[in-house]
């Protein structure tokens, strides 16, 4: 049932913000239980293909937004590319000790001083990826001071301290929205994301940036092309 | 807490295979509720950083498999460069009529028969990804005669059907294992999981394969290189 449904998003029979059918209709014309139906739209739903509006119904999804993994990517001109305005909000810089984990990723020393910068990364009015920093504090020295609501954090890097990142290894992993998350990205706990890990260097290999990112997983997908 | 117990396990504080704290040695380390020190672990455990051995306790987890996504990944050749055996296990090969979304996706016509092919692919004894791929019948004549137990699909349509695979394009976005999966995989409905989409060409840009594939999370991660 799910494959079916699937299908018919997928083949743009139903298009995006359609009305879906109703659990009735799917059962008479499928010929299965109301149970089969209801898993089948629940899991499209967790999946982010379609969502519920109380009161009026099961509408198809918009196409998720794409990344491409090919090369860097911005995901604010994504954004605007699909006329959707794009905007970072800072919830907090703070100075932290760094853990052996972030240590170890930033080759750095255990207890030494790393700027935490956490922001949420918006979609037009909804939170899609909500992502925690970590930059050695001696390369971006008072990097409170400056409004990274409105200079991305590479560009800022480039211009008040002349550091460049060049190169980056991302990994990911599918994860589970955790509680916290679930509050920060407005979804719910349990629904499908993407733990995006990243390095960012210079041009001496030196890493400058830590990065995990938490990517919903309903509102967004990657892609790659393999040559 | 979740992120100390993660930073210990990345950190290798906590190495692969160790036993760790017990819920009550790690309230009394942290200060923290039972409830608290119980989420946190499960959490982890569905990320698959841990694992629960029933009467025995819970573990630190092997690394995750690695697949790069920078160019065409073997995964066979991965598992077997990390001294773990590969295996591919058909489960069935089928004629289907194709449908809206396959046949877009293979530029063919909705109705035209393409050989569905499922199979699991194991990691020693592990089932890790369950893969459903579908290729044009006639590129293919009778391909359910052959073994393709013993000899990769991509390999086969070259030597056989004289195909070569030259590119792929690849989606992927995180789900929840639904049941029909979790029977296959074994693992628990509702752990994360990859969805891989992937639809290949020939060296004249025609799709040769649309193959769908989920791998588990608990098991898999992937990273790649930007530039």
């Amino acid at each position: 049932m799910k494959d079916i449904l699937r299908d018919k998003i997928e083949s743009k029979v139903w298009k995006p913000d359609d009305l879906i059918d109703s659990e009735h209709q799917l059962m008479a014309q499928y010929k299965v239980s109301r149970n089969t139906v209801k898993k089948a739209i629940e899991d499209l739903v967790q999946e982010g293909l379609l969502n519920r509006v109380q009161g009026k119904g099961t509408f198809v999804s918009r196409p998720k937004i794409e990344h491409s993994l090919g090369g860097f990517y911005s995901f604010s001109k994504v954004l605007k590319a699909k006329g959707i305005e794009a905007r970072d909000v800072v919830l907090s810089v703070e100075p932290k000790l760094c853990l052996p984990s972030i240590a170890g990723y930033l080759k750095i020393s255990v207890g030494e001083t790393v700027h935490e910068l956490k922001r949420l990364r918006y979609a037009g009015n909804d939170p899609i990826i909500f992502e925690t920093s970590y930059i050695p504090a001696r390369i971006a020295e008072h990097i409170q001071e400056s409004d990274l609501n409105n200079i991305g954090l590479y560009d800022l890097l480039q211009e008040k301290y002349n550091v460049s990142v060049v190169k980056a290894k991302e990994s990911f992993e599918p994860v589970l929205i955790d509680k916290y998350e679930s509050t920060m990205l407005h979804v719910k706990e349990g629904y499908p994301a993407l733990l995006l890990d990243r390095i960012a260097f210079d041009i001496s290999e030196t890493p400058i940036e830590y990065c995990r990112s938490i990517v919903r997983g309903d509102r967004c997908k990657f892609y790659t092309e393999l040559l």
